[in-house]
């Protein structure tokens, strides 16, 4: 008998995964946490019975949440990575050698030890002497750090439970003031097929506190529509505009999906992407 | 109950949409045409069991296969479409005031029927006077005419059974023939995702005919790992370097996922895509 697993994107739509093998299951203080080896992507990591990663697509989302800012910044030396427990997102980021630190603030301990376990090409880099492991709530970190951030990565799942206050105004008020004074935030903004008044009201509360806010578009064909988007909020530098691409050149050996060129395609939004950032 | 129809796009990953009702289910001479009401995308046209479009995502595929040629060449009068019997390539052809003449050359007059009964948005176009339909084989039609055309677009199904042909050099030396001397072809390239080494082989193929090959990325989520894409193969005009923005313009707002803008973007591919195009 073959099992099947479906995440429902919508009423009446959903992805199939036929699974070869269940081979984790926990109920975290804050979630339900599977992991399922499938015989078409690799193994997958369910949150909430929610798609977070598939070893097979997983250096999309990852190289594109990292890289479009770091590849901006003339010098990130300090970076924040809020939610990431899996470790992909730490990894990318301490490709850049000049990052000196980043702090991981992931709620969920048992994320982090479960990818340490299951994903090891995702959660290598969390035990490099560079990254910081903080377990708790992002918020109440920022909130009591003195710390100041080149960038701020929120790396979340979807904007409910746990999660929705990533992306409300106060969060973004709290994040700019803990960003340097040419700081960015970078932060996966859900899919432009399915959720475009998320992304409409999202966009708008990241403009009132940031001049600077872009959308990129990214393939992840085990998100919702296949098709998603992050948003890069920043005080100074334009993603656009001021993008280093030999920075870009220095890193992109390493990616499979983020290159120099791609940079700046993936911010050439098509019209459905671009008429959700109009005021 | 509800009834689900999957597409398998491998082994053991498909797309699961719910069906509100089965509309229409016919066996041309060609392959099995069904017309499916959806929950989540409208109707949907199946031909053998595959996805051919749903009204919900429809737009992105024809006007990528349609506008990247028509606002790259300077003058197209002459446009010719091999396939897209369901009138979605034409429509986009169409928006175009210059062009004279659209052709389109669709094997299976079913696919016609079934599309301006149960696709009227699609098939509109198809009783414009500029069109003129000519029921049978593309390479037929292409064998037997001395016309030349400024465009074809080749908006074929999947390359296995009658639709093989089209992915082959003799096909695409025979348009080669039937084109201006600064004449191009666009044609659709299946899934960077799931499809490497028939985009590797076929823009190969291309190569070996015309000088300039492109690829161009799109997000069609209700294809193959929601990302496809199309092929521009041109004998003298760049999509990149002879972009023509101000053709792109006059047409962009009667477009929802093709613009100016994102011309040029969908053509600055990902590192993953990028490789394919590497000799």
């Amino acid at each position: 008998m073959a099992a099947w697993f479906t995440e429902y994107h919508a009423q009446g739509c959903g992805l199939s995964l036929e699974i070869k093998e269940i081979l984790h299951v926990e109920h975290t203080p804050y979630q339900k946490l599977e992991v399922v080896d499938t015989v078409s992507h690799g193994r997958l990591l369910l949150l909430d019975g929610c798609v977070m990663l598939t070893e097979r697509d997983e250096f999309v989302y990852h190289e594109m949440i990292s890289h479009l800012a770091l590849c901006t910044l003339p010098a990130p030396r300090q970076v924040l990575v809020v939610g990431g427990g899996d470790g992909g997102t730490v990894r990318e980021v301490l490709k850049h050698v000049d990052v000196e630190r980043v702090v991981l603030a992931e709620i969920d301990l048992a994320v982090v030890r479960a990818s340490q376990h299951f994903f090891p090409t995702l959660a290598s880099a969390i035990s490099d002497p560079r990254c910081e492991v903080y377990i708790g709530d992002g918020v109440t970190f920022l909130a009591q750090t003195a710390a100041c951030f080149d960038l701020i990565i929120v790396d979340s799942t979807d904007p409910v439970g746990a999660a929705a206050g990533l992306f409300q105004p106060v969060f973004y008020q709290l994040a700019e003031s803990h960003l340097t004074s040419t700081g960015m935030l970078s932060a996966q903004m859900e899919s432009p097929f399915w959720h475009e008044d998320f992304i409409r009201t999202t966009t708008g509360h990241l403009r009132q506190v940031f001049p600077i806010v872009e959308l990129a578009t990214g393939f992840v064909p085990t998100y919702p529509g296949g098709f998603w988007c992050w948003a890069l909020a920043s005080k100074r530098y334009s993603p656009r505009g001021d993008f280093l691409a030999a920075r870009a050149q220095r890193i992109e050996g390493s990616c499979r999906y983020y290159s120099a060129e791609h940079h700046l395609g993936s911010l050439m939004l098509p019209r459905m992407v671009r008429t959700l950032l109009e005021p």
